[in-house]
């Protein structure tokens, strides 16, 4: 059976940058964006639509009721469209880890793969190092205030894990879920890639 | 500065059998069991109470009132006790963090040793896991069934917790108060202990 390790990751917690070094450091296979591709391949939904979906929980077409009153829900995802996505996503993850050696970011892949026994990371750090860290990587027309900032970070990382409880049942970032938690608020994110490399080779 | 490693961990899961094999791979000191002995000696007590107190919340002596039912607890800790074994506790893990560098096993180390920088390392592995562990390491006369073993276990780590809750202010086991959290799951202790001492080496 191929080697496989998920990454779950905060939002600016360099989860991603961890998961790029890691497969460099080990020659495994590499897949991030490139799972939202082969989605948009497959369905007849644009990147950008599939990159939005699949970061918060679907939400029912249908008016929701409380009491006797009926509330509609502005900015949602129609649920069965949500759903085709994740059926894809499943396929398209399954097939990535038949093929080779690989290191998977985010999209349920520890739940999705649980079959295969993959090595499951989860990245944090805490929120001021995630902070520093986003601001370093703005778009140069990004003029968030740390303020503004601190809340598209929540915001993100709430999705995620709603998105995350929806499909699977679990926690997203509760550690019970996870072989090993690696917190990079040290900036040691080199570091970690080294010592974690060492429990493949 | 001295290097200093603290292990929190949840009963079961093997973390006082990492420490001592880390400290070991590393020719760290090795603190455990000698802090109570330490403790024993500075106060009047015995090694078997401060054991005990050490592991849960300390409750107030005087009797707590529910509307106007006044209600004894029975099996407390007086809590001018506990302090005092608290205060006694942090002066010798603080004594042990100047003398070289170490491996210092709960006790509230990790916080108690904040201007240190240590590195805080918790240990945990699912029930089950830790109910094999604990069945293995049972002693010969202990005839728990499962679901008692799991009480068992249950009980100890809720008491560490609100231990450490009431002495810190922080929650024990989340993440967010460590740098690395291990899963020991797979029974790969050795295997976790190698690749953390590299971030010594």
């Amino acid at each position: 059976m191929n080697r496989i390790i998920t990454i779950s990751r905060q939002f600016g917690s360099g989860g991603r940058e961890f998961g790029r070094r890691l497969a460099q450091e080990l020659g495994f296979e590499y897949y991030d964006k490139q799972i939202i591709s082969e989605i948009a391949k497959k369905t007849s939904m644009s990147e950008e639509y599939i990159q939005e979906v699949i970061e918060r929980k679907p939400h029912s077409l249908y008016p929701i009721s409380f009491g006797h009153t009926f509330i509609y829900i502005d900015n949602y995802y129609p649920v069965h469209q949500a759903n085709d996505i994740y059926i894809e996503q499943n396929r398209i993850i399954k097939e990535m880890a038949e093929k080779s050696d690989c290191v998977i970011i985010g999209r349920c892949a520890d739940y999705i793969l649980k079959d295969y026994d993959p090595f499951r990371i989860f990245v944090y750090a805490d929120i001021q190092a995630r902070l520093n860290r986003c601001k370093q990587r703005a778009p140069e027309d990004e003029n968030l205030t740390d303020k503004e900032l601190v809340k598209k970070i929540n915001k993100i990382d709430k999705g995620r894990s709603q998105y995350y409880e929806y499909y699977t049942g679990l926690n997203w970032g509760d550690m019970n879920n996870y072989d090993l938690c690696l917190n990079t608020s040290k900036g040691n994110i080199k570091e970690l890639v080294k010592i974690t490399a060492r429990l493949f080779k």
